[in-house]
């Protein structure tokens, strides 16, 4: 029986997080699916925003650094929050940089944990700039280090006794494929070497259990699910126990254990401040604190349901309104994680129909139309309405398609 | 003959930067001495910010990355308009990161451009998270890189075969002495080496001459004289004729040549965009541009005219009303950017004094008060009122000091 729009109006009808949606602030005509690039904005947003330029900055001026709700304290105070939705501790998030820069301060770190090995292994589709910034380090680091890239299937067995740090994404960016993070953890421990999730695509839509995977480093993004804003930004996790050891190198003042006395060396702040680097972006981090509340707002659980429900239906409809695409992610809602990606021969041109008309998602070259599926803010009503769309625009470029040839 | 309050007022009746003051939101009740540290507010960042959220993020999303007025543009559109204030070029400056993530990209670079040589010369009173930046770096390159620290007056003789980068804070944080860019990078060049300047305490305050000095590599800050906010992004600035052959570790996915073709290696891009890494925070950015557009509409002859009358005139009037105070800043307004320090034995509670009656300075430990003295927003009177203040509290300070003795 083909599910109908009546169909989805019921689930909506039935969804516990449906009153979320009004949390966030979302442009008339627009059907989005790319909440995985660019979370919406919260309602709260304007209103922090102006208390952050008004009171804060205007008023408070350099004032605003100190204090228990000062500036200096957001970097772990947002941090602490992003913890509660990664399976982390308090004390074990900072918010920090860029996912790149974090991601390459804890590879150094990892490396220097283990200096008798210096293969970096990862996955040949890991996200780009995850091996860019890997390539980067190793050739700084010559001799004393070496990437090894292999294919998803291949990486177990790739661990070895060089192997001082697996670095993966723990939800593939183009097929959403989550990777078992115990089990790979487990491996990578096993033969001695240290792991780095990287969030970015897991972290607001998928859980993810640091402590209980026993991870030993984690970088994530602030400006996907948990709503930050543009280029919000990142995070790092380091475990607890391996914190009184990290040495980073990008050992800039905030890091320092009294930023303030300017002294002549560096010291380590004890704890996970010591990942910090320079002064952080407050009016971004402001943002990303009310982006990360939606999130902590609704839990967990309730997003991962509504997530594979929503993922779910998208297949089935597309399956059942559009057979030129082919599917692209995993069909076990398990090992999915909140995006859907669908193969056409002739992407690029279905993705500027559907923008044009109001349904967003994105390309990933050369023939992968990527889909988003933010739960807190999207209905199932809209993935009739999506595929309605993307029915019609693929139908016409099919037509003309067979027409030319 | 003793300066007065009207001296001052007809100075600020003669003022051609006067008028300039009414672009900032400034607060009331407060004399703010420490925009070297945190730029005010400008009056158009908070309907900037308004654009930013409500057009660009709430209604684009993800569409406002694209076109010629979109985020991707944001970091060189910016770039540029730093450029015009520190003697650069278009294409020359990027605001990226934080100053010390720039000055780590930068000193990398710089050690690959000379890879016959090993160290890093810097002397002892630069701001200290450019020397942690540098120590983080030595550290991680192990002995493929040497961090050298000499005196100020022993820089010069310091320069040798193995130095591979001059780093250097153009106006010191602490006194204001300005270095002599364009001697010591002849000199440095002499040497066959590089240098690289960090213009935090100079943009926007104290004319910069880049190209003019034939300077290689800079960084700086865009939260202080240019008013971007607290945490503002900074930028970095690389000679157009070092750009085809700058390697810069942080090598992310916004430095790559075509950041969303996602391919397997990194390729750096031409030009700047190279020096870039990870996504930048675009609401801080934004506020940056803003700030930026205060400097740029007064132009810095006049700024630098003006910055250093109101010096000159603090230093008088300090010396003539509070005689317990020692300049701590060079007395020759030419070698002097525009901040002025004191020396007071109870310095810490003199600036507590200070700031309780809202003037705010700052405290650099153990002895030093420094005021700065931002020529956009700063009245002459001002200098008055602050310094009857300062009279007061030292005076007290000083009698307690003195009955307790």
């Amino acid at each position: 029986m083909p599910l109908t729009r009546n169909d989805l109006a019921r689930l909506d009808a039935a969804d516990p997080l449906a009153g979320h949606r009004d949390a966030f602030d979302l442009p008339e005509g627009v059907i989005y699916l790319d909440g995985n690039s660019l979370g919406a904005m919260p309602r709260s947003v304007p209103g922090r925003m102006s208390r952050t330029l008004g009171t804060e900055w205007r008023t408070g001026l350099i004032r605003s650094w100190r204090g228990p709700e000062g500036w200096m304290t957001l970097p772990h105070r947002v941090g602490d929050a992003i913890a509660g939705l990664i399976g982390a501790q308090a004390g074990e998030v900072v918010v920090a940089d860029s996912t790149s820069v974090n991601l390459f301060k804890l590879l150094a770190a990892a490396l220097a944990m283990r200096p008798d090995r210096r293969t970096i292994l990862t996955e040949a589709d890991n996200f780009p700039t995850d091996i860019y910034m890997a390539q980067g380090l190793a050739r700084l680091l010559g001799d004393r280090a070496h990437l090894k890239v292999a294919k998803r299937a291949d990486l177990a067995a790739s661990l070895d006794d060089d192997t001082a740090v697996l670095t993966l994404t723990h939800v593939d960016y183009r097929t959403a494929e989550i990777h078992d993070m115990a089990g790979l953890t487990r491996r990578a421990h096993d033969k001695g070497a240290l792991v780095l999730w990287d969030l970015a695509h897991s972290a607001g839509a998928v859980p993810v259990d640091l402590n209980g995977a026993h991870a030993d480093l984690a970088v994530g993004c602030g400006y996907k699910y948990l709503n930050g804003g543009p280029g919000a930004p990142a995070y790092l996790f380091v475990a607890r126990r391996h914190q009184d050891e990290l040495t980073q190198p990008l050992s800039g003042w905030l890091g320092h254990e009294a930023p303030f006395a300017f002294e002549p060396g560096y010291r380590p702040a004890s704890g996970i401040a010591r990942a910090l680097c320079g002064t952080p972006p407050v009016l971004s981090l402001s943002a990303l604190e009310e982006g990360v509340a939606t999130v902590a707002a609704a839990g967990m659980p309730a997003l991962r349901a509504k997530s594979m429900a929503l993922t779910q239906r998208f297949i089935e409809l597309v399956e059942q309104e559009c057979p030129g695409l082919t599917l692209f992610s995993p069909r076990d809602a398990e090992r999915r994680g909140s995006q859907v990606s669908f193969r056409h021969p002739r992407a690029e041109a279905v993705m500027e129909g559907l923008i044009a008309e109001g349904v967003i998602g994105d390309l990933r070259m050369p023939d992968v139309l990527r889909f988003g599926f933010a739960p807190l803010y999207l209905r199932f009503v809209d993935l009739w309405d999506a595929v309605a769309v993307l029915k019609r625009v693929a139908t016409a470029i099919d037509a003309r398609g067979a027409a030319a040839s």
